[in-house]
C-alpha cells in the first residue's frame, strides 16, 4: 500500500482530474496502471475469499500462540467462554428483569403460535425452553429473543397441512412436524457451516416488507376463530375463504360473550401497546399486558364458568417438560423428503427473521455480528429442538424489541425467560386449563399488528416504485393465496430485480461542468456542456456476458441519436465515442468481444473510439486479449478531460 | 439535453475536478444536483422501456403518414418488403452461388444429422426445405444459414430418447419429435414477441464455449459407430461408455473396409479444409468436398459392391417432399408435458446458437438485426417445420461461414439452398442408396471440429480464471454425463455468477496521484497517496438487498485495517470516512438502511461519513428517505477532491 503523504505536497502544479482541463502541454500526463498480474491460484483465492470469508474470520488468531488459539477457538463456537468471563452482578441485574419481561410476553403467545402451526400449546411452550438455552451458549447476539414466532408457525401449520391433514393424523403430524424441525436446523447450521449466509440476502427488503405484512393479516383473520368463538372454520388461509367461512357463520356461529371477552382485552392491549409507544420507559406495560390479560380472564372464566355459556377454553394442558423426541423424526421413508422440503422453506424463512433482529440490534448497540457463526448457533438450536419436541424457533422481533428496552446485556435473559417458562411447564400448567382462546386470539392480533410495516411501505414506494410492485406482489400473493405462494411471489420478484440489474446496466451521456474538468451525466448537471465532435458515454456497470450486448446497442443507439441532432442543428458531426469506464469494474470475454464488435463497426464509420480510465481488471483483460493493441495504448486515457483535450485539436483542425 | 459549448468556453479559471484541489477558496463549488422528480408512471415506464424496449423498435414509425406506417409495419414482419425492392442481378448472382455451395454442403450434413437426432436422413433434408423458405421472407441476418445442426439434433435425440426408445416405438418417437419441434417453435417466438430475447444472454460465452467443445466430441464419438462399421453400439453419450463399446468389439467388430473409406475420405476433407484456412479466395474447396466425397464414395461402393463386404450403407431415402405431420403433433395426453418440456430446452438451445450467428455475421457488415425480430422469425419457422415434417432449425455457423464467404447478399442464397433440397427430395434421393454411413460420419466429425474452440478456452483462462472453470465444468459436464448435465452445468455456472457479481462487488482504497486532484485505486496506482486522517473508500456498484450488507461489513473492514496501519505508523487517527459513489448507480432501501447503519456506527466512533459523487438516482432517494437530511447536506460533494479540501482543514487544526 502506498505511503500516506499530506495531499498538498508536490501541489506546486495544480492540475487535472476526472480530467485535464483542456488546456495544452500538461507537464504531467499519468498513463493507465496495468496491476500485477496474478497467477490463476491467487485469483482464485482472491475471488472465493471474498466471496465466502470477506470479513475474514480468523483474522484474531493470526500471530497467536496455541493455547490462546485453542482459547479464542472455544471462544469463536461458544461465545459464552467470551462474555461469561466478564459477567457481573449489574449485567445480571438487566438481564433478570428483561428475561422476566420476555417470559411474561412469551408465554401466552407460545400458546396461541402453536395453534397456527395446529400443534398443542405445550409444543409452543417446549420451544421457547429448549432452543433458548442452547442459543445463550452459541448464539452471538445479545438483544435476541429466541422462541416460536408468528409467520415461521402459520408458514410451517400451511406446508405441513398440505402433506398431513393435524386432525385425523396427529401423530404422524407431529412426527413429520419435528423432521421439519431437524432438517430446518441442519439447513440453518449448513448454510453457516459452509459460509453460504449470503443466500439469505437475497431475499430483497421490499419482497419481506410485502410478505410479512401479508402473514400478519392472515395470522390476524385466522384469529378470527378464537375471537369470534366459531367451532366451524375453513382450513384455508386465503382472505375470501377465511371471510367467508366467519360471515356464513355470523347467524349462528358467532358467541357474544367470547366477542366481548376478546374485544375488551384487545382493546386493554392496544391502550397498553399506545402507552408504550408514547413514553419510552413505561415499555413494561405492553410487555405484561398480555400476561396480566390471560390471569384476569381465565380467573374471570373460572369463577363465571363462562365456557359453560360457549366460550372456548384451552381445556387441558400437559404438565411436565420436553420428552425427547428423537426417535419420532422420520430419518427414512416417504414422509423424509417432505420433511426436508418443509424444513428448507421453514429454515430459510426463520434464518431471514433471526439475522434481520441480530444486525438490526447490533448496529444499535455497536457490536459486530458474524453472521454465518450465528447461523449455525440457531441451527444446532434448533436441531436439538427437534429432538426434544419443539418445533422451529427463531428470534422473535416483538420480544427481541421488549428484551432490548428491558436492558438485557447478554444471552442470559434467554436463559431467564427459559427457567420462567420450565417453571410454568412444571407446576403452572394446569392453570391454563380456563385460559379463553380468545384472550389468545387477542394476544397473536396485537402482536402481528406492528408486522403490517405501513411507514416501510411507503418509503418503498417513495424510492423505488419497482421495489413497491416487489413489496405488493408479495403482500397481495400472500393474502389472497397462501403464505407459499407469497412466499414464492418474494422470491422470485427479488431474483427478477437481481437479473434486471445485470442484464440493463445504466448508461449516461456526460458533459463538462463550466469551470472544471468534471464529467458527469448531463440529466443530473443540466448546464454540463457537451464537446462539439465528442460523445461521452458512461457505462455504469461491470461487462459481462448477461449485458454485454445490451451496452453495445445502447452506446450504439445513444450515438445514433446524438448524430441526429448534431446533424439538425448543424454541428460538426461526431468523431469521437469516448467511454468512461470508471464505473466498469470488470469484464469477461462476452464483454471484450462487444467492445471489439463496437470498435469495429466504429472504425467504419470513421469515428474513433477512447477508453477513460478503465480499472485495475479490465485494463489488465483489455491487455491479455489484445484489446487494447487493437485499440492503440495511445487511445486509452487517465480521466475523460485527459481524453476529451487530446481529441480537441484534431477536431479543430477540420471545422 | 444541454446546449453543445467548446469545452474552452469560460474556462479562464481552471480549477478542479474527480476533485477540486486542496487549495482554499476556490470560486466555483458545484452542489449536487438532484434530478427532477419523476411520479410512479414515468418511473416504471423508463425502466420497462430499458429492460424490453431498449432498442426503440417504434423508432422508424415515429412521424409517418399512415400509409407508410403500414409499409414499414409489414416490412419489420417481412422484410423481404424491404430488401426485395432493391433486389437485382448483382446481388442474385451473389446468392445463387453461395446458395448451391451451402446446398452442397448441407446435403450430406443433413442426413447425418438426422441420425444424431434418432430419426430417418430424410428428415434432415426435409428440415433444411421449409425452414429456410419462411426465414428467407421473416428474418433479418443476410448471412446465416438455416436448416439442422449437429448440437441440437444431438441434444434432442438426447432428451427424446429419454422418454420413447426410437428402435421399438419409432411412430411415438417420431410424433414427438415434431411436437417437440413445434414447442421450440413456440418458445422461441413468444421470447421474440414478449420482447423477453435477453433471457438468452444469461449463458455465458464461457459456459457455450465449454458446452459446444463437449457437444462437438461427445458427437464425434458417437460417429465412432458408422466410422469403424460397428453394428452395436452404446446408446449413452458419454465418453467412458462409448470408448468402452468401441473397444470391446475392437475384434470381432471393427470392419477393416469400412475404416478404410472413412479414414481415407475424412483426410480428404481434413486437407481441403486447411487448403481453405489457407486461402480465403479457395473456401469453395472445403464447401463442396463433402458432397465430393459422397459422390465418389457412393459410386465406389456401388461398383465394387462394398455393402457386401460388410460396409454399411444408407440403403433407402425416401423419394418425395415433406408430407404434412399436423395430425402428428401431440396437443394432449400425456407427452404434451413432455413434449413441451423438450421443445423449450431444444428452441433455448437452437435460439442461443442462431442468434450467436446473427450477431457475429451483422457486426461483420455493420448492419443491425434485431435480436427479438429475429426469434419471432425463427419461432415462425420451427412452428411451420414442425407442421411439415421438420425438426427443429436453427442457423448452422460452418454453413452459415461458407455462406458469407460465398459472397451472399440476401436471405436469397437460403431459398436458393431450399430449393436444390427440393429438387434433390424430388430426384435425387435414390442415387444416395449405396452411400456408406462411414462417408457420413466422417463429414459430421469434419464438421463438429470448429466447435472445439481450443483458442476461446485459451483466452478465457487467460482473461478469467472462474470463467474457465465454468467453461471446463461444462465441457467435462457434457463429455463425461451427458449434453442435458452439461447444459445444466452450464447454466447453473451462468447464474451462480450472475449472482456472485450482485452479492460480492468490489470495493477499493482511493489515494491521490500526485500533481493532480485525480482519486484512483491505490492498488492500480502505487505512487497515489492517501491523505492522513481520511479514508477514501468507492464501492463498485450499486447498493440493493443483495450486496447492502456486505458493503457495509466491507467498508468496515477497510477501516479496521487502515485503523490499525495508522496507529502501528503513529500518524493522525481516521476522522473522514469518504465514500466516492461514481459507480453506485442506484440504491434501494436495504442499501439506504445500510448507508444509515454505518453512519450510526461511525457516529459512535466519532468518524464522520462523507459521500462524493452520488448519481442522479441515489441522490434523488437519499433525499425522498431523509438520509441526506440525516447525514448533512455539507457531507455530500460533488468530486472527492472536494470533500478532501473541505476535511484537511478540520484534521490540520488538530493535528
Amino acid at each position: 500500500m502506498s505511503a500516506r503523504a499530506h495531499p498538498t505536497d508536490g501541489d506546486l502544479n495544480p492540475a487535472t482530474d476526472g480530467g485535464d482541463l483542456p488546456i495544452k502541454s500538461l507537464p504531467h500526463r499519468h498513463k493507465v496502471g496495468v496491476p500485477p498480474k496474478q497467477n490463476m491460484f491467487q485469483d482464485f483465492m482472491y475471488t472465493f475469499k471474498e466471496t465466502f470469508f470477506h470479513d475474514d474470520p480468523l483474522r484474531q488468531f493470526k500471530d497467536q500462540p496455541k493455547s490462546k488459539k485453542f482459547m479464542l477457538g472455544l471462544q469463536s463456537v461458544f461465545p459464552v467462554f467470551d462474555w461469561g468471563r466478564n459477567y457481573n452482578l449489574k449485567k445480571f441485574r438487566g438481564d433478570l428483569i428483561a428475561g422476566l419481561t420476555i417470559a411474561s410476553l412469551c408465554i401466552p403467545q407460545d400458546i396461541g403460535y402453536a395453534k397456527l402451526a395446529n400443534l398443542d400449546p405445550k409444543y409452543g411452550l417446549y420451544s421457547s425452553f429448549v432452543p433458548p438455552l442452547v442459543y445463550a451458549c452459541m448464539g452471538s447476539s445479545r438483544d435476541i429473543a429466541i422462541g416460536p414466532v408468528a409467520v415461521v408457525s402459520l408458514l410451517l401449520g400451511t406446508l405441513l397441512r398440505a402433506e398431513i391433514d393435524p386432525n385425523t393424523n396427529p401423530d404422524e403430524y407431529l412426527r413429520l412436524a419435528f423432521t421439519a424441525t431437524f432438517f430446518a436446523g441442519v439447513t440453518e447450521a449448513a448454510l453457516g457451516f459452509f459460509r453460504l449466509g449470503f443466500l439469505i440476502d437475497f431475499l430483497s427488503h421490499a419482497a419481506v416488507v410485502g410478505f410479512m405484512g401479508g402473514a400478519a393479516i392472515t395470522i390476524a383473520l385466522q384469529q378470527l376463530k378464537g375471537f369470534l368463538g366459531i367451532k366451524t372454520f375453513t382450513k384455508k388461509t386465503d382472505i375470501i375463504a377465511v371471510l367467508d367461512s366467519v360471515f356464513s357463520s355470523a347467524h349462528h356461529g358467532w358467541n357474544w360473550q367470547t366477542i366481548l371477552i376478546g374485544a375488551s382485552f384487545l382493546t386493554f392491549l392496544l391502550i397498553s401497546k399506545f402507552i408504550g409507544k408514547k413514553s419510552k420507559r413505561l415499555f413494561w406495560i405492553p410487555a405484561i399486558a398480555p400476561l396480566i390479560s390471560v390471569i384476569i380472564s381465565t380467573f374471570f372464566v373460572y369463577i363465571t364458568r363462562a365456557d359453560k355459556q360457549g366460550v372456548q377454553i384451552v381445556k387441558h394442558l400437559d404438565k411436565g417438560i420436553n420428552p425427547s423426541s428423537f426417535n419420532q423424526i422420520y430419518f427414512s421413508g416417504h414422509y423424509l423428503a417432505k420433511g426436508i422440503r418443509i424444513g428448507v422453506v421453514a429454515g430459510m424463512v426463520a434464518l431471514t427473521e433471526a439475522v434481520a433482529i441480530g444486525r438490526t440490534f447490533a448496529a444499535m448497540k455497536d457490536y459486530q455480528i458474524d453472521g454465518n457463526k450465528e447461523m449455525v448457533a440457531l441451527g444446532v438450536m434448533n436441531v436439538v429442538g427437534s429432538m426434544s419436541s419443539c418445533y422451529v424457533a427463531t428470534g422473535s422481533f416483538s420480544r427481541s424489541a421488549v428484551n432490548f428496552m428491558a436492558g438485557c446485556q447478554t444471552a442470559v435473559s434467554n436463559i431467564i425467560m427459559s427457567i420462567v417458562v420450565l417453571l410454568t411447564l412444571l407446576f403452572l400448567t394446569p392453570l391454563f386449563k380456563y385460559t379463553p382462546n380468545a384472550i389468545l386470539a387477542a394476544i397473536i392480533i396485537n402482536a402481528v399488528i406492528p408486522l403490517i410495516d405501513i411507514q416501510a411501505a411507503i418509503l418503498i414506494f417513495k424510492v423505488d416504485k419497482l421495489d413497491f410492485v416487489a413489496c405488493m406482489g408479495a403482500f397481495f400473493g400472500v393474502i389472497f393465496v397462501s403464505v407459499e405462494i407469497g412466499l414464492l411471489i418474494a422470491v422470485s420478484i427479488s431474483f427478477a430485480k437481481i437479473l434486471l440489474q445485470v442484464t440493463r446496466p445504466r448508461t449516461a451521456v456526460l458533459g463538462n461542468i463550466p469551470r472544471t474538468s468534471v464529467y458527469r451525466n448531463i440529466q443530473q448537471y443540466p448546464e454540463a456542456t457537451m464537446v462539439p465532435g465528442v460523445l461521452t458515454i458512461r457505462v455504469d456497470s461491470a461487462i459481462y456476458f448477461s449485458n454485454s450486448n445490451y451496452v453495445r446497442e445502447r452506446i450504439q443507439r445513444w450515438l445514433l441519436e446524438e448524430e441526429e441532432k448534431v446533424k439538425a442543428a448543424g454541428l460538426p458531426r461526431i468523431q469521437f465515442l469516448i467511454i468512461e469506464m470508471s464505473p466498469v469494474t470488470d469484464i469477461d470475454t462476452s464483454g471484450i468481444h462487444s467492445l471489439e464488435d463496437l470498435y469495429k463497426s466504429l472504425q467504419k464509420r470513421d469515428i474513433q473510439l477512447i477508453l477513460a480510465n478503465p480499472g485495475p481488471l479490465v485494463i489488465g483483460k483489455l491487455h491479455l486479449s489484445h484489446f487494447a493493441d487493437m485499440l492503440g495504448q495511445d487511445n486509452i486515457f487517465l480521466t475523460v478531460a485527459d481524453a476529451v483535450e487530446s481529441c480537441c485539436p484534431k477536431i479543430s483542425d477540420e471545422v
